[in-house]
């Protein structure tokens, strides 16, 4: 497996934004302008966070090029989940109202999931008592690993190479 | 006001899908890849769908300029809510674990309304008795112009061609 990268917070970061301060997660890579991290949470393993470095609230905070630079990190995320676990659906959200830092949630869910058809923030519908990880098609260290190397490089090169780049 | 758009179906569309045979909302907009319209929701009112107007499942079954395009309209609509409404947070979501078939919310919200700061889907936290739409700073039908005239136009001209040219 890869190195994991470590956390830099980004240079406006704010002393009183969680996401400013922290990963927000187990972090995957680490990029100049966004980072993604893995939700470590027992109902959806299956979950990636795309957090955009800068403090900012509102996707549309984000100019046009940099739209495309996030949305490219989202849909690396969801291809990757998709051609591995083959999930029943995959989701995706930004929200922010808890803590307002720019972030999207891509989730791969599955129809025998806790909370199926309900989004993960609705009733719980089930008990998946085996526990959800066990059911996935790819341990998720590994799956870390191709969502990883999916991701769109820094400034050209091969996908894979932001992850290398950070110590 | 502008001429209220007529819903037509695309031209793939599944018989056994919601979202192909009926317009999913008060129709704003219709375009050929795409349609625009308000849910009409009692505790939040100023919420806006995008739908993909062929049938695909994920996000990613779009190519790179299919979601920039539908991206661009989503983004459309957050700027009008935001110019508008002067919201606490935008939200948006691409789940369809229900109705399979593309479509992205945009929901403005207010750390007044009957579920802030949980999602629309989430647990309701309050009553707003005087009802959500009387606490808007605009009429709905005003809001929904405004988001019609922000829509990118089909095939270049000016914004609002698009909801001009539909019957």
């Amino acid at each position: 497996m890869s190195v994991m990268p470590s956390f830099v917070p980004s240079s406006d970061a704010r002393p009183d934004c969680e996401l400013c301060r922290s990963p927000g997660g187990r972090l995957i890579a680490q990029h100049g302008a966004w980072r993604v991290v893995r939700v470590e949470d027992a109902d959806f393993p299956a979950f990636y966070r795309v957090i955009w470095q800068a403090h900012v609230a509102e996707w549309t905070d984000l100019d046009v090029a940099q739209q495309h630079e996030c949305l490219g990190v989202v849909s690396a995320i969801e291809r990757t989940l998709r051609a591995i676990l083959a999930p029943t659906k995959i989701n995706l959200a930004s929200f922010g109202n808890v803590v307002p830092h720019l972030h999207w949630h891509v989730v791969a869910r599955f129809d025998w999931d806790s909370h199926f058809p309900q989004p993960v923030w609705g009733t719980r519908q089930r008990e998946v008592p085996e526990g959800a990880a066990t059911r996935l098609a790819c341990d998720l260290l590994l799956l870390d690993d191709a969502v990883r190397s999916a991701l769109p490089p820094i400034g050209g090169g091969q996908p894979g190479a932001a992850a290398a780049k950070n110590p």
